[in-house]
């Protein structure tokens, strides 16, 4: 498991890095559309198992507001992708409806998969398009994978008390401590080295650990999710790092706030 | 229960025609924020029945939504509106949960509540902001409202299929047809009196008919989801009306429809 995971590693970091601070900006946006895809379907296999219509209708409705974000900052086009996306799934569920209660729960879990797996990750098209974007879309992935890095050999090393069982067997409060120690170390660093106005050194540390912090919240809503539908990795794509939605999910909410705080920032 | 309704609408009618047509944009804001507002505690008082923390999460991320549509058509406004319900609620069924299914599902009722009850109502500040954004508003209103009055008596005089029995036990075909009549009869009126540039004959037909059989839907929609909570109605705020949800659902489709109808006109 191990050895799959750094040999999936070796092979995607350098990608990545690519992606983000060199490709094209119609790539970039190819790649987070795709990522945005395969959770959305992710999701659908996990929390709408065997229902067909469902499924389908978490990946129009998802695909329907990130491709309204993918394609700027249009208030209009965003309500009507959410548009196509609340309607559409009520319209289908009215059409479709025996059991009421069940009908209109599973149309509830639409659109939270749709909404969780389909407007957070399209933020970092947003973020990567502002004027230090390719920068900060970098501080993000580095915090937030630092942190899963150190939570997860530092919770090896170290991990005694459990941090929350019943949601994350496995997380432990000094792996936790450490996750959020080389979050910061990796903001610091980054922001240091690659962004052209860096941020003054508290600044970067608040920041850093707030992003630590939602990085270690989002993993926690992931295994939450996953746990509400008894499922165990969201997917398979990537040899022992489970799905997209195992891999992004301390992405998202970083992401958001990143973005959100570098707007306010410039205003 | 009839007698009530007349009395009601014999007050409220004037008044709303007043602020559909002639009162000033802010007060206009302030009704449909209003209504909003009540939809949503309604909603949540129906399907989140006693629980304090997702009944207060819907309202706030409703709100958050509708407050961010009022304020023109931003983007990111309005996705950050989005992210506060998306992310709040998530974080807070974290932070509060006990059982993983219920817990999740009971944020997905959330999702869904704060999405119906909070962003298409607003689409009626966008239409009415339009260039004849005062007659179309008049318009969807007349039309849903004409085709509610039309398959209530409709169906009473003529009344003997069922139209959906296990959704709403009360409708029948004849009256929906009735409905549908009396919805393309107001669209033709409005649009001959009101429109200062009016549809041509076909279109305006077209448009009324697919106007009115959406409010028919959202009639249908609202039932299934006061079915899926056992509730009855959803309100009380208007004597023999029931409550905003109830006096809403044939709104909410035909302005959303009519809204991208006329920008998609106009582009």
């Amino acid at each position: 498991m191990l050895r799959n995971r750094v040999l999936t590693a070796l092979v995607t970091i350098p990608a990545l890095i690519w992606f983000i601070l060199w490709s094209p900006t119609w790539m970039f946006q190819l790649l987070v559309l795709t990522a945005t895809f395969i959770a959305l379907r992710e999701f659908a296999a996990m929390g709408l198992d065997g229902i067909p219509y469902a499924a389908t209708m978490t990946t129009v409705g998802g695909m329907a507001i990130a491709l309204a974000m993918a394609q700027g900052q249009s208030g209009v086009l965003i309500s009507a992708g959410l548009v196509v996306c609340l309607v559409g799934t009520l319209l289908l569920t009215l059409a479709l409806a025996e059991d009421m209660h069940e009908s209109v729960s599973r149309a509830a879990i639409i659109l939270l998969g749709a909404l969780y797996a389909g407007m957070l990750l399209p933020h970092f098209i947003w973020l990567r398009a502002l004027s230090q974007g390719p920068a900060l879309t970098f501080f993000v992935v580095a915090v937030a994978m630092a942190g899963d890095v150190g939570g997860y050999f530092g919770g090896r090393a170290f991990g005694r008390i459990k941090l929350w069982p019943t949601v994350s067997p496995n997380k432990t409060v000094e792996g936790a401590a450490v996750s959020l120690t080389c979050s910061i170390l990796a903001g610091v660093i980054v922001n240091a080295v690659l962004l052209t106005r860096p941020l003054p050194g508290w600044e970067v540390v608040v920041v850093s650990a707030v992003a630590g912090m939602l990085a270690q919240c989002g993993d926690l809503l992931e295994s939450m999710i996953k746990r509400a539908f008894d499922a165990d990795d969201s997917g398979w794509i990537l040899p022992g790092h489970g799905g997209v939605l195992d891999r992004t999910d301390s992405l998202v909410l970083p992401v958001v706030f990143v973005y959100y705080y570098a707007i306010l920032g410039a205003a």
